[in-house]
């Protein structure tokens, strides 16, 4: 979108229409028609100024009218990052959940943690004209929406910030939650500790970078550059990471894993170690209660995630305009074992 | 769909116009026009009878003739049970990936194994001009898709079978793979084993029975009516079944898991028991190696499922029509320690 659209003030819910295309374009009316319709008898130069007035208008198709009115299914689309996160699993179906209720279809899709594919899928979905959105996003600048958001299209984000629009957005206290797991190791005795974390463009692994940070300052440790390694969640990275902390000339005695894909890795690489190493994990996970020692984990609430945003969807949808809103909430320490294993004195 | 409509021949990739509808409703061209877009000064009577054709015939507004052509985005359609079953993630991030690699987005939704919602779920996806679908089905009636895949969409159908419509189908030995587990069971010395499964109306679930049985009846072993168990796979419903097997006049030695959500609940229950008992669950689960006993398991190839059924949805996308396939993939027993647990002798 240009600076001088954005700069056209427009009517909340006013969709530019073909006419302000061919306006745009300088060209008549008929031949805006042909270029959306795929027609043919347009020149390769027209073509493409109409093209580039209906990307600087944001203008789409509003196939929506044209849709079998009678039994058209309301839906609202939800994009997330990885479909096979089990993260992911709780929030999307508290989503679903309240779309039903609502008595709207879900359909999701994935960005893979990839913003150009985010871009492409939420467009995509609302050019299948979903009612609304829910984006978990990949990328930092979300300013390809505001066509949508501007034509009507709710839009609420969850688990990580907008970028650079306004919109609703529901958030855990990711910073809070790292700070309360780093205080409780410390307060178990560790001195030296380790950050494992997903990649540094992902807002939440720097919030809980922080909050690792803040923990340790606020008791007056210091922080040994070789105890934070943030990157990739795949098994490799983080066993490689990890065990450079674990043999380093300054060794941890403990470590804080960024989320759960970390985490399921880390509680790997100590049992395959001789000496006991406290963790604790960001994120609770499936049998973490079963394993041993039991892992003690900071808890988010995915499906309070999921249906407070889907919430607030609804709330937009029901036509309620009042300034976009931002909800944190809160995480829980739940103490199972592995978060107090003392330092190991080698 | 009407026994009349089925029984015309129609072109394999050739859709109903809006012009056999006003045919076959008695109407002129302008009256179906009026229906399909909602416009008004149509009479409650003769709006009937055009929905009556549209239904019939299976007429379906072809939007995407209408969608900008330069830019369009392919897609094909999921259509899952359960967002937030673990099994479904890598059988979903495999169909996302194949479909990725042909240039598709993928857009799911869960039916929440609710065969009325599969098919909402399913025609919203068609009329929002899916190129293909996979359906992962809830139901067993798959009629409704007969128009869709008469017009031309592609569909395969992945861990269950279809219903009374001939396509593309993906499986598991799921019967070999049940087979498989008790088997191991009874080669460890047991003859009292417990199958505790998903609700009967679940293909995977009978298949898995009727292995359970085939292994039992092959070793010349009895089955007591009080060790089968099929039910929903709610914590509540798991844990009374297994520990009514357990407790009961013939007491169960070990127990057979009918799929990933059984199994972590029957985890927590044996772990409870003073004595031990073996365990073979149907799927593999993360972490099913760090729990203590490690978990023996009846593993499907989850992405490869998906990776099969993508690639005979774009094959068929590709315009291959060959008569309809079933490919069924084997499943792996994985030894890890609870599957090698002698009988308690009390």
């Amino acid at each position: 979108m240009t600076d001088t659209a954005r700069g056209t003030a427009r009517r909340y819910g006013s969709r530019p229409t073909m006419k302000d295309v061919a306006s745009r374009a300088g060209v008549g009316l008929k031949t805006v028609s042909r270029v959306v319709n795929g027609e043919p008898g347009v020149t390769p130069d027209t073509e493409r100024r109409v093209q580039e007035a209906i990307t600087a208008l944001g203008f789409r198709r509003n196939d929506s009218a044209r849709i079998l009115r009678k039994g058209r299914t309301a839906s609202i689309g939800l994009v997330l990052e990885d479909l096979a996160d089990p993260f992911y699993g709780p929030l999307c179906r508290a989503v679903e959940e309240v779309a039903r209720s609502h008595g709207a279809l879900l359909i999701n899709g994935s960005s893979a943690e990839d913003p150009a594919r985010e871009q492409e899928l939420v467009l995509a979905l609302c050019a299948r004209r979903v009612d609304g959105l829910v984006v978990i996003p990949a990328g930092d600048d979300h300013r390809y929406l505001e066509p949508e958001i501007a034509a009507g299209v709710a839009t609420v984000f969850v688990d990580r910030p907008a970028g650079q629009v306004d919109a609703d957005v529901v958030l855990s206290d990711n910073f809070g939650g790292a700070q309360d797991a780093v205080a409780h190791l410390i307060a178990h005795g560790h001195r030296r500790i380790g950050f494992v974390g997903d990649q540094p463009r992902i807002h939440t692994a720097m919030e809980r970078l922080r909050g690792y940070r803040a923990a340790m300052a606020a008791a007056g440790l210091p922080v040994d550059e070789s105890w934070v390694s943030l990157g990739a969640t795949d098994p490799e990275r983080v066993r490689s990471a990890a065990t450079a902390m674990l043999d380093g000339p300054e060794p941890v005695t403990a470590l804080f894993a960024g989320n759960n894909r970390v985490t399921v890795t880390v509680v790997r690489v100590l049992g395959e170690r001789p000496q006991p190493v406290a963790l604790v994990g960001f994120d609770d996970f499936e049998l973490a209660d079963l394993v041993r020692p039991a892992i003690t984990v900071v808890a988010q609430d995915a499906a309070r995630l999921g249906r407070t945003a889907a919430g607030l969807l609804f709330r937009r949808l029901d036509g309620i305009a009042d300034p976009p809103r931002r909800v944190e909430l809160p995480t829980r320490l739940i103490a199972r074992g592995s978060g107090e294993i003392p330092p190991y004195e080698g």
